[in-house]
C-alpha cells in the first residue's frame, strides 16, 4: 500500500477547506471544532430543528454525533440527515454510547437504517450494540473485553467487514489497534497512544474529521483510514512531545497543535496501515 | 489527622475507576470530562429525561449541577435523581447560582430535599442562598462579604456543619479556606490559589470529582476533604509551575495535568487540613 | 488619536469587574467565559427564559450570540433583551451565520429591530446579510470576497457607517483590518493575525468582552474599539510566542494567556487605531 495515498488525502482536505455541518454533542464540541480548523476544514454548528436544513445545504458533509442527545437535536438529526442524502453529502454517525441507553441505540439504529451513512465510526463496544451483538457496556468507554489487539485482530476484521456490508458503509472501530472496512477491503491502522483515552473526545474529533475527508477524497474507504491514520499520528506526536511536569491538559493541546501542523508528506511517513 | 488517609482516597478513585453521571452546564462540561479521566474515573454526559435514567443505571455516582439549567434538564434532573436513589448511587449538588435567579434556587432546594445528595458543594453565597439566609449574589461567584478567612473561618465553620446536619449531607464551601462537615466532624483545607477564580470550571470539576470520591470511598466526609484538598493542591502546583508569558490559559492547562499526574502520595504530602 | 485613551478601556473593565451574562454558542462558551474573566470582568451563562429576567437583572451587561440558536434560546434572548433594555443594560449581538440560515437572519433582525443594540459584531458577510445586502456565505466564516484589506477599507468604512446610522449601533467588523463605527465617527484597528480565523471563538470571545467594554466605559464606540483592539493584540502576543511544534493547540492557550496578562499600558502600546 502506497502511504502517499494516506498522505494525499490530508492535502485534499486542506486545500478543499470543506465546510462540515457538525450535530455533535456539548462536551467535546469545541475540540471538534478546533480539529476541523486545524486540517483546513471549516466546521459549522447546529441543531436546532428549524435551522438544520439550511445549514446543511450550505455545507459538503454531515457529522451526526449521538452524545447529550435530546429529543429535539434528534428531530434535527433526521431533518439534516434528509437533506443530507437528497443532496448526495456524505454523512458520518458516530453512536456515542449506544448499547449505554436505549434512546442512544433506537437513534444510532434509526440513522443507520433511514439514512445509510458512508461512515459509522465507534468503539468496539458501540459498533457490536449497533449490531445487534450481546455487548455490556462501560459508557462511552470500551469494555475491556471489547479491546482490539494481536490476538483478536482477525475476529475483529472479519466482524467489522460483516457490518460494513450489512450496512453498506464504511465502518471504523477504534481502539488499541483501529480497523476500518467497506466490507470487501479491510485495513488496520497501527497509530495512537494509550493517552488518548485520558482526554475526552479524541473519538468525536475523529468522527468530525471523517466527513471533511470524505466531502474532500473520492475513495471513501481510504479517506476514512487517512483520517483514523492522522488521528492516532496526532496522538503519538503529542506524546512524544510530552515532558517535565505535562499532563493530559498538555497532551490536549499538543493534540491540536499536531494535526495543525500535518501535513500530507508528514502523514505518509507516520501512517501504520496494513492491508489485511 | 494522617494525610495517607487524603492519599488513600484519590488512590481508590483510580483503582476503582467509578464511571460517573454527569448532568452539568455547558460552560465547563468539557473540563469536568477532562478532570474526572485525569483522576481515573470515566465521565458521562447525558440530560434528556428520555436518556439519563438508563445511562445513571450503568453508572456508580451522580453529578447534579444547575449551571444553564433548562426545563427539560432539570425533568432529567429529576429522573436521574429518583433512579440514582433507589439504586443508592451517590449523589453531589452544585448549586450554580442559587440565589441569583428563583428558577436556579428553587431548582437547588427541590433536589436537596427530595433527594437528599450525599455531598452539597457550593460557594458561601449560593449556600447561604440553599440555607434561606439573607445573602446577596454576584452571579456564579461568591459575594466578597462572604469570603471564608481566618477571620471569619470559625462562624462559617459552625454555619456549615449546621447546614450539614439540617441536610444529612457533607456539606462542602469552598474559598480562600474550603471548610467541609457533616454536621459532626468539621475540616479547613488549606490548598488552592486565587487564580483558581480566574478560569472558569474549578468549582464545577470539584463538584464532578466528588461524586467519584464518594463511589470509590467509604467515607463520605473524608472523601468529600479529599477530592477538595485534591483540587486545591493542583490549583498549587499549576500556578508554582507558571512563568514567562504564561497567564490564565496556560494555568487552565498545568491544572489539568496536575491532576492528571498527581498520585495518592502526592496528595498526602501537598494537602493542608485541619480537623475543626 | 492618544492611544492611552484604548489602554483605559481596559483598566476601566478590570477596575469595574462587571458582571455579563451571556447568551450565547455552545462551541465556544468555556473561551468567551475565561476571555471574561481574563480581563477582569465575570461571566453567567443562561438560556432558559425562566431564568433569564432574573440573571440579566443582577449584571450590568448582556451578549446575544446566535450560534447553536434554538427555538427556546430565542425565547430567552428576547425576554433577556427586553430586560436588559428596561435597565438601561448595554447588549451586544453576534449574528453567527447570518446569511447562512434563514432563521439564523430572521433572529439576528429581530434582536436588531427590537432591541436596538449598543453594539453589533460579525464578520462582513454577516453584517451585509444582515443589512440585506446580497452575500455570499461560508458558514460562520467570512466569505473571501468580503475581505477587508488596504484596497476595499475606504467602500467598507461607507458601508459600515451607514449599517451604524440605520441600526444605531456601533457597528464592528473584523477582518484582515477590522472596521468601527457609530455613523458619526469610524475607525481602522490593524491588530490581529490570521492564525485568528484557525481557533475557533475568537470572534465570540470579542463579542463576549464587548459588553464588559461598554459596561465599563462612558463612550460606546471607543469601548468597542478597544475591546477590538485588544483581541487582536493579543492574537498577536500569542502568535509571536509560538515555537518549535506550537499549532493552533498552543496559540489557543496563549491567546488566553495574552489577554490575562495585558494592562492598559501595555494595550495602549500595542493597538493600532487610525480614525478614518
Amino acid at each position: 500500500m502506497d502511504s502517499k495515498l494516506f498522505g494525499s488525502c490530508l492535502d485534499a482536505v486542506r486545500n478543499a477547506a470543506p465546510l462540515v455541518h457538525c450535530i455533535t454533542n456539548y462536551v467535546t464540541v469545541n475540540d471538534c471544532a478546533n480539529a476541523l480548523l486545524a486540517v483546513g476544514a471549516s466546521p459549522i454548528m447546529s441543531d436546532e430543528p428549524e435551522d438544520v436544513e439550511d445549514i446543511t445545504s450550505i455545507c459538503s458533509a454531515l457529522d451526526i454525533n449521538i452524545g447529550t442527545l435530546h429529543t429535539r437535536s434528534i428531530e434535527a438529526m433526521e431533518r439534516a440527515c434528509a437533506r443530507a442524502t437528497s443532496l448526495e453529502h456524505p454523512i458520518a454517525l458516530d453512536p456515542v454510547g449506544a448499547g449505554g441507553s436505549r434512546l442512544r441505540s433506537d437513534t444510532a439504529r434509526m440513522i443507520l437504517e433511514r439514512f445509510h451513512p458512508a461512515c459509522v465510526r465507534g468503539n468496539m463496544s458501540e459498533i457490536k450494540a449497533l449490531a445487534g451483538v450481546a455487548a455490556s457496556t462501560r459508557g462511552v468507554d470500551a469494555c475491556p473485553a471489547d479491546a482490539v489487539d494481536e490476538g483478536s485482530l482477525a475476529d475483529a476484521a472479519s466482524f467489522v467487514a460483516a457490518c460494513a456490508r450489512r450496512w453498506s458503509s464504511v465502518v471504523v472501530v477504534t481502539g488499541a489497534i483501529d480497523v476500518a472496512s467497506d466490507g470487501e477491503r479491510t485495513f488496520a491502522v497501527r497509530n495512537g497512544v494509550a493517552l488518548m483515552g485520558k482526554v475526552t473526545g479524541t473519538g468525536c474529533m475523529l468522527s468530525a474529521l471523517i466527513p471533511a475527508f470524505l466531502a474532500a477524497g473520492d475513495d471513501d474507504l481510504i479517506s476514512c483510514v487517512a483520517a483514523t491514520s492522522l488521528m492516532g499520528a496526532a496522538g503519538e506526536a503529542a506524546r512524544a512531545r510530552m515532558a517535565g511536569q505535562d499532563g493530559t491538559g498538555s497532551f490536549h493541546t499538543y493534540l491540536i497543535d499536531a494535526l495543525s501542523t500535518m501535513d500530507g508528506e508528514a502523514l505518509a511517513r507516520a501512517c501504520r496501515i496494513e492491508a489485511l
